[in-house]
């Protein structure tokens, strides 16, 4: 099992969640489970178990019922804070982001933001790409000259409504 | 052969870049011509050529010798706005964007931004994910219920330098 | 009865607000009561309701006598908290705001806002559309492709004074 | 026919848009007709007529040429400015607005936003209101004390993918 | 008569108007015309026609004749720039104010805001002033110590609507 | 004497103040007492009263002694708090304003204000109206249609020095 | 007489001034005259003189005759563009000041803003220093470690009208 | 010896700054002294001692243990909170400044800005004036009209290296 | 040992950090330790490790508890708060920074930034210098006109990816 | 001799430059010149000359004549438009700087700013570093792992006056 872990609950991207959501992160670090063998356990990806775990997502009843078993929180606990009536957080944060990691994935997509809609627009006419209907992954690629992120974003094509 | 099409070079994303981008928009359209099967002739791949289309990458001079070739501009015109000395844009235009294509994007990058840098933190320990040494790629992928678009990152993971 | 549910108080939109709007937010939950039914006990539209609920309509010492009962809340602490001398909190919240819901309301209001403001020209002449004295409705909608949410504003016409 | 109209394309919101846009509805007043007529003449509803007049929405090819035809504007301009290969504009403009009728709409969307949310979550559970998969309706409803203005949104909810 | 004057059309308050109006000023300065003398003329109040020549306010086609034939302008000009068709400006232009004399009007308004807000609720209840059916005046009042201001707003109590 | 009230010190306008506001304020709505009541009780306009009342003006040690007596609250307190030492709050808060009747004065302060401007410059030549050396009236106006709020400032002129 | 000079109006500050400011400045350089040589021809201070150049003062008719006859000049292209009716500029420029002296100005009174009230408050009472009724000085004192530049305000106290 | 004085440390300009601020102004407004006297027994200028009270300044441990005699403030609370590994606060606070009184400093300097950049341009060449090799007065000078605040700034001019 | 040292964790750039890192600051100052002797009982370099104990950069389990041992805290604070499962802040504070020596770094940054990148682009081509593969160095150089601060940064230069 | 290049004079940096800027970097690339060659013709370090064809440095009438020989630009041109009148421009830019170098060099100077500014404390005591009196290097280092970017600034310490 891994060390102790304590939040400091008054720094992003903490303030805004309730505060379950740093009671699961530390029992996570305190039984060493990777997102992915949480994923196993609830039957979901392992970002979308990192998005639940940062409040981006919202779980079942039954789902937060095995959390709590697995990492030995109390499920009441868990349905009070987080559970029907609950809204997921989903903000943004400060924008644009001061982490250096989320500022590049940031600059990544707006600097490749319009040749992106270009191509979109070429490969499927006037609409968007849905962040709601839509599925992230992330991999690590082994390379000779470095490890690399393969991230991707697999989301529904919506065309504009015409009336 | 496509229609003619006219670009208004006073609004996002023209009004930074150098007036041929414009004319090299102008004509892809009137020759009806792929960013992909322009890849084919510069041996890029078509999301690379988007992005130089639209003032965000930067090719050779043999490059543009090629393009010009393709899209009968002299070269001479491309050499001396998007030639060595040029800087590319790279901005991010307008910070959140207003475009709703680009809002999306931008709205799934932040909201899964942490469970992202979350998951690259289990994977590979503390750094970022290059958006410098990366390539990115859109592809339509059918699907009975709507076609999706699955849009790649694939960048090299940088360690913080401990010194 | 519902479940238990509990609010996190530090978070948007209950940073502004009284600390009752957490525990009538909370009672709801617990009695498992809709806003249609509690808008049913004090005679009001279920927007108005949950427009109370979160601090951005005024009840009446009636209003607020009734609603005390139905949620097990000592009517004096309604009265104490948000009675006679108490100002609606009536905030925008973030500009734009970080929520994806809220967000696309606030991106479709402002895409169609010149459209709907032409429109209401070529109707009325110069003036607004009030949003003091307007009604709001939410309808859900059967659709075989997937239901639909239909949100619509009833606000009278203002006309500029000349004088 | 109506008197002449001249558009002062250095003003919000003609700045982003193709001088096409100008005269479009230049030529609109010069005929005397509303968006209603004209949305006859295309086959649409006055409200996404207006939002073509004002960039905001995309006609076929056919369609500018009715277009053309209804408002003698010669089709070859109307297709190379927003034709095919045109991306609408899209934006919000500026943010808050400084119109006082596009205010009060952002206002009444943004003050009633969380309820709004609240009762959609209640109906539908955790999702939004699609604003690409929208249609918008403005109507004049007849009243003693001051016609009211009828706004609707008719947007298809989508759900979060869990995956 | 008085001395010509020359409005520099690239600053503010003139960047987002119709031409016409720095015409409108230029002339009322070349016939050495107060905004009361140019009232009476068309039957307003002074304030008023000061607001129509900023763009703030509407005039009707018989007000514009009227104008044209008093300060030597083509009526059609004045018709095809701020007739039926357009849409009067009403911006706010950059906020907080730059110019001294408005940003002491808005610190005026901003810190006597709440206790205007307060004494409002007290004599009307729960209501906004409103500033469309609202008229404005502005008055010399002579004083031994210095003659001062005397603004007033008058404008019609509008209670939030209960449905 | 009027019901109990109770403030939520973490919202606007109180976050910035003293706490003995809150007191002041709720112990005026358990007296029942209005700003006008009060005004004469220490000789001041209602207007100043509740300026005052929400920190915006400053009292003497003597108004504090008669406002501790009518709202029973030690003067000590009040001295402590808001006597000689103590500067006056005096900010704007946010800007543009959250509250709709805030928002609305606002609005009309700055869209009537470069008309305003133009007729102080032409009743009094190049300078500004106070904002320091000003007072502020509120009245209830009855009105057939509706009563109006007749809101007046009095501020003296001041040229600009000339050296 | 020195060198010729031509000013860029297309970069701050000249963007928002009428364009004789352009050619008042490079007249003077031409003329190789310093501000205090035009003073002394106009009766004013070098300061004030600098802020009349920059647009942030006004002359009377008399002192653009003086001035026109000085720098060579018409004085109807003076009277017609910053004669009678003109409003000067007065505005502040970005905020915060991108020019490295303008900057450390700002950050000068900033940071010694409150410890001044303080001192004002302590010396004079509740009021405010007038920057109207106020004159500056710029004055070179020689040092055997490097010069200082002794810059002065010397402005008008204003105290809180009560009412 | 004056009254009592408590501040509120929730509010600008007491939030970022150690408590001990609080605390020694409670105990000069207790003491009744004028930051002049405090000054005097210090060996500072008043202006100087001022910004040591407001947190832009930073005593020597001699000093703190003069100030602590003097003010009855146990030394070592001094030196823990404000002695050698503090760093002195030297924020801005919010710009624009909300205080009336910091707003019309700010403002002055700004107005004033170009004028005095263009002034010291003229008398030193291309550089700045220090703001760190800088000191402050503020002085009251009597007047018949009125008396007035005299402000001054004496920093040393910076050339701009050249290498 | 120095003298006692006590942070006001409510002030920046405290407030977005865990606790423990005022404690080892203070323990710093207690000890009268410089960063360089810390530095080396880590085998760090001086720089890194001031930015280790303002959040900036993380350490490793070995690293922590040799710090423990040498500032006497318990490591198992350290690891808990600032171990394995820790993100760094690596914020960027306020933008712009309101303290006059960051912003004189970053004015400095920005002011040389297009020279800075005109040369790198010279020198290497199409690219950006790596702030992550990147060390930073501070040393004081004597000067007879005054010592003078020398800061490098050395980074590891990334070529854009063509693909 | 370098192939012909054409700057955008639309686009940042330039927006804000005398057209003079865009004829030297045209004349640079068209002589093929690197800075540290036109350094060694005018005397200086190529950074610094770097800066001046950016705007950012201000050249005496010598430098400017032998610069106008170098790249065969009349020295009548240069003096009249960067010559003894002109203000260099020392703009920041964009904040956040929108160029992902740029952007680099702030994310870097301003994560790493604290630890900065704490060893300047602990080196030199209260002041700051200047970047006024202050020289900028860039070098490349050969690596075997990638080539780096050296980038030193050597700037002269200045403490806070106390008075």
């Amino acid at each position: 099992m891994s060390q102790a872990f304590k939040i400091n609950a008054n720094a992003e991207p903490y303030t805004d969640l309730p505060p379950i959501f740093a009671r699961l992160l530390e029992a996570k670090a305190h039984k060493g489970l990777s997102f992915e063998a949480i994923g196993k356990a609830i039957d979901h990806d392992e970002v979308w178990v990192a998005a639940l775990f940062y409040g981006q997502a919202k779980a079942t009843p039954e789902e937060l019922a095995k959390l709590g078993e697995l990492l030995e929180i109390p499920t009441t606990s868990l349905t009070a804070e987080i559970g029907e009536d609950w809204f997921p957080r989903r903000g943004l944060g400060p924008v644009p982001p001061q982490d250096p990691l989320l500022y590049r994935l940031f600059e990544g997509v707006l600097v490749y933001g319009t040749p992106i809609k270009a191509l979109i627009h070429e490969k499927f006419g006037d609409g968007i790409m849905s962040m709601i209907d839509c599925k992230v992954n992330v991999e690590r690629k082994a390379h000779p000259k470095g490890d690399r992120v393969v991230l991707t974003f697999d989301g529904k094509f919506l065309p504009y409504l015409r009336w």
